[in-house]
Formats: structure tokens, sequence, C-alpha cells
């Protein structure tokens, strides 16, 4: 990774930013590649956990900057899953008004997802990436190595993003997965970098087309699954349920209205379901009231009935956006299915972590 | 400025930024002006001075957003000089990875060119701008009429980045300052609304062609002054010396150097001085002890002889950018000529503050 990293920035000098376990298994080989490619390289270790996504942190970033007498020649390699890519890319995007930045991410879900786009930022004691910025990475280093140490139930919560980017974007993928999603899962090298490197040439695509998520842009479709997602971790307190989990119940739900609403095909939803439990995800909403969930879709809370751009699939492969009210999103009867595999009829600590 | 602001932002909530003086002068104006043209409008106020550009303002700028339900259909209103300016638009550029802002700039010196240029930012303890981002305004709004009530030192202050864009870039632009500064100076609507109009294009052609600032780019130019300029605000420690006078002393240094490199003709010095001193400017640097101006020099601590891009005129209307060591800028002999009007032989406070 030394020698790609001199080459794309021109950097003298590189600060890896990490986490403990990761500073004890990956960042020596890091260090020590940069060194080799003669950078001078430091490691900078933040605490694990969202709490570490935050401005105060940030501060503590810049300081250690000023410390090692980084400037515009220096460069930021974040190491680690989303939470260091977010941190180290808002560092990278203010520090000076910017300097480059790398992401080795070491989760599935950020190989797929959050280390292409250059959505970087932290959150404010009121909201999740409340502050942010826009700064694309200069390297994406992927080594596939690093997911051996994950947890099944990580990798799973990573693969409901390249579901996602699937139903979104590429039936062909989707269908690759229906075939493949147990090898990729386990490891096995040649369906797992092909669904990391597809997934990744999707966001990248849509990326292009549209960074800064236009009003009418094609970005916004990767909200597939967020809207109902963001609403299960706010109501469980970004506890219980991983991302990835919430994004597979929320794509669920979305593709069963779709199909109330006659946008998608009869039996789109069930498709994607069945794909989505096979990986061993969630797709029953957790039982909250529905109030509860009215509440937490209300983002604009002065306009209750404010629409949603809701992004719904058309049909495997292809996704659209619909204006909903948080009502038309969660009708009255919305919970008609049998909850099998929902957080109130399973709960999710049963399932073994 | 509402009508405007609504054409050009679509925005339906606008939050005026401002410090005190200007919340009772001019907010009520701007708010009646934003209200008329539909938008909700309201008012922050932020302490004058320069510790105001700081992370813990901008967090308390983010916390008032939320209070005030800003989200993306929001516009952040920047009324006042280049503080109120870099705060608020760094807020602008990270609130949600970023919402709307526009300038209002109501000193010579934001008018004419901190507010054009999208360069935003605060302070940390260690340093100036270190943090920031470049987020361009959507909106310039310049009234000429708030300069009424500016003190005749910060109109000069100001004029003297008129003049940097002129002996950089604009050779008729000298000329027509050497003729009507005094008029611009006394406010005069013609000689005054010709000198902003052309420095702010100059300004705007040249972010237009450079906005990042790049290395072999036309922007770093603006830097023109600006070397010793840093060092005589750090010497000072930001006060006794406005930014203003600080580049008039550094154009002069530059220019005289630049004679002595051979890279402009004699004369040029001598007749950018006249013009400076004209408008009673400062043009020799206070008495520091040259290793003191040394030290300022050196960013890089750990390479003392690093060299810096140097900017200096090939004449008026025209410069270039000369590497050279901080002994290079400021060799032995620098301090040869007699030193009127500067801050060692006439104490600045002598000049009626």
């Amino acid at each position: 990774v030394g020698e790609e990293v001199a080459r794309r920035t021109g950097a003298r000098v590189a600060v890896v930013v990490t986490v403990p376990v990761l500073a004890r298994r990956y960042a020596p080989v890091a260090l020590r590649s940069l060194r080799a490619a003669g950078l001078r390289a430091h490691r900078v270790v933040v605490p694990d956990g969202d709490a570490s996504k935050s401005l105060a942190r940030v501060r503590q970033l810049y300081e250690v900057l000023l410390d090692l007498g980084v400037d515009r020649s220096g460069v930021l390699v974040a190491l680690g899953g989303g939470m260091v890519g977010d941190l180290t890319g808002f560092a990278a995007a203010t520090f000076l008004r910017g300097i480059p930045f790398v992401q080795i991410p070491t989760t599935l879900l950020a190989m797929v997802d959050a280390s292409v786009g250059g959505k970087v930022g932290v959150n404010l004691p009121r909201g999740k990436n409340l502050v942010g910025a826009f700064h694309q990475p200069r390297l994406v280093w992927i080594d596939l190595a690093t997911l051996g140490t994950l947890p099944l139930r990580q990798r799973a919560a990573g693969l409901a993003e390249v579901v996602k980017k699937a139903a979104a974007f590429d039936a062909r993928l989707f269908e690759r997965l229906e075939a493949e999603a147990g090898d990729v899962l386990a490891l096995a090298q040649g369906p797992l970098l092909a669904a990391v490197e597809r997934a990744c040439a999707i966001k990248a695509e849509v990326v292009r087309r549209d960074e800064r998520e236009g009003e009418a842009g094609v970005r916004r479709l990767l909200n597939f699954g967020h809207t109902l997602a963001h609403a299960v971790e706010t109501l469980t307190g970004y506890r219980r349920v991983l991302h990835g989990e919430a994004v597979a119940m929320g794509m669920v739900h979305a593709a069963r209205r779709s199909e109330d609403l006659a946008v998608a095909p009869a039996g789109t939803a069930a498709r994607l379901e069945a794909l989505l439990r096979r990986i061993g995800l969630p797709t029953e909403l957790p039982r909250f009231p529905r109030r509860a969930y009215l509440a937490a879709l209300r983002v604009d809370k002065k306009r209750r009935d404010a629409r949603i751009d809701y992004i719904v699939p058309r049909g495997i492969g292809s996704a659209t956006s619909v204006p909903l009210t948080p009502a038309e999103i969660l009708p009255a009867r919305w919970r008609r299915r049998p909850a099998e595999g929902c957080l109130g009829s399973e709960p999710m600590g049963a399932r073994g972590r």
C-alpha cells in the first residue's frame, strides 16, 4: 500500500488513523509499507465505537497533525471500518482546507459502501452525520484478507449493502448473489472478490454521475432501504441492530410498499426477502408502535406531513424515488405479515452474539 | 437582498450571522427583505473579534441551526467582515455536508477579498485558518453604503488588497488608483464602485481559473505581500497592525527584493510605495530582530531551509513566484533603507486610533 499511496498522493508524511485492535493487527504492516515507500509514517489510535465520530475527536486529530508537523504534503490513512473512515476523512477534508486521504477499509460494509464516494463526517449529540463534507479519497485500498477476522454477523450486515446495490442497479449481480451468497459469506475468494468489485464499481459509477446527491440525481437511489433503517436505528438507540440489518428490514418494507403501489411487479419483495434471509439478515421491522416510527420518520418536525423521497424497487435491478408522507410509507395496516425473524418474536440476542 | 437570495438559493429559511453593532444597524433591514421575499429569517449574533473564529463557535452555530430546524433548504447569510464570513462559511460548508451561504461583506477588505473565492475556515489555538474548506457563496451582496461607518484606517487597510490585485494583475487599475485613491478613501461613489468592482472581478477570475490554489496555479499569486504580512501578524500577536497594513509592508519588501533579483525593473518598489503611502499605509516592516522574522517564516519547522513560494512583482501589473529560503527573503542587510513610517520610528498608535 505504501508505493500506491506515494504514487497517488506524492505525500512525504502519512498518518494512519485506526482503532486499538487494528493498531496491533494491521497497522505495523501498513507503517512498514509506507516507510519502505519513503514516507515518514505515524500512527494514531482512537477508541472503538461510534462515540469517536465526534467533533472533539476531530479536534484531537488536528492537534496530533500539528504536533507531527503535517502540512499539505501529508496524507491521512483511515485503517478500519466506517467510523474510522468518516472521522479521518472529515479531518482530512478540513485540516488546512483539505489534505489528501486514503481509505483502507477492513469491514465488508466499509469496503462496499462507506469507503467509496467521499461522504465524510461526524455526529453531533443530537444526531448522526450532521456535520461533514464531500472529500474523495485518493485511493481505496481493499485487502480481502482483513475480512478473515470479521464476525459472521458483521459480514452478513455488510453483504446487505451489496444486495441493496444489486436490487437497485444490477439484476445480474442479484442473480449471482442468489447463487453465491453463501460462498461470499464464507469468504470464498472468487465469489467474494467478484461481489466486492462489482459493488464498488456500482457505487463509484453512481458517485461519478452525481457526487453531491443532487435532488434529481441518481445517488439518492443508494438510500434504498435507508429511510426506515434510520428510523429503526433511532428507535433502537443504535444498539442491538447493525446498520446492514436495519437496511435489510427497510428494503423489504420498501419492496412490499412498491408492490402495493404497483410500482414493482408482484414477487419482487419475496425474492428480495428470500435472499436476505438466506444471508441470515432480519427482514421484519422491530415491533415499535406505528406512532414511534412516524415520529422517527418526520425529519422536518415543523412540517409533519412533508413528503420524503422514498426509494422503492421497480423490480429487481432497478429503483426509483416516490414522494410519500410518513403515513403513506407506513400505512395503518402495514404490519399485516406474520412477524417471523423480527426483533419482537425472536430477540436478536438469541442469535448468538 | 431577499429577492436575490431566494432566486439564487431557493431557500425557505435564512439564518443571518452577524456581530452586535451590525445586528442593530443592518440586520433588521436584511431580515425584513428576506421575509418580504417569503423566507423565514432568523438572526444569530456572535461576539466581535477574531476569537469568534473558533471551532467552539462553529459548534454553537450547528446547535442554533438544529434549534431552528434548518435543513438543506436553508441558507446562511454572513453579514459583516472577514471573521463573520469565514466562520459562517465554514459552518455552511460542513453542516449537513454543506448548505448554501451568502456573503454580505460590510468592510472594504471583505468586499474586495475575503467574500469572493470560497476560502472559509476557523482558527485553532496554535494558528490561524488551520481548519477550513472551499465553499463558494451563492451570492456576494455588496452595499457600498455600509462603508459609511467604517473608520478611515480600516478603509485604507482594505484598499491595500485592491492595490495588491492591481500590482499583481492589472496595471490600468493601478494607474487608476494612483489618480483616484483619495476619492476612493473618501467614498466618492464613482471611483469607489469602479475600484471594488474591478477588484472583485480580478479575484473572481483568478478563482475561476484556480479554485483550489494548485501548486502551479494563478491563485497563489494572490499571496503577494502575504508571506511577510503573516510574519508581521505573528510577531505583533495580531494586534497593533491591521491585515491590510501588514500586506502593504510585505508588498513593498517583496518589490524591493524583486528589483534586487532583477525580476522587476528599477522603480517598481518606489512606485508601489508611493501609492501605499498616499493611502496612509505603512510600508516598512516593524523593527523586530531578523532572527524573529526568520523563525516566523519557517512554516515547516522540520526543514529550516525549505523554500517558500515567494510572490514578487515582475513590474506593475504582473507577478510571479520565486522559490526562496527564509534567509533569501530577508537577507542579512535587508533593512538598508531609513525606517520612515514604520512601527519602530513612528508608533502606529500615534496615527490616531
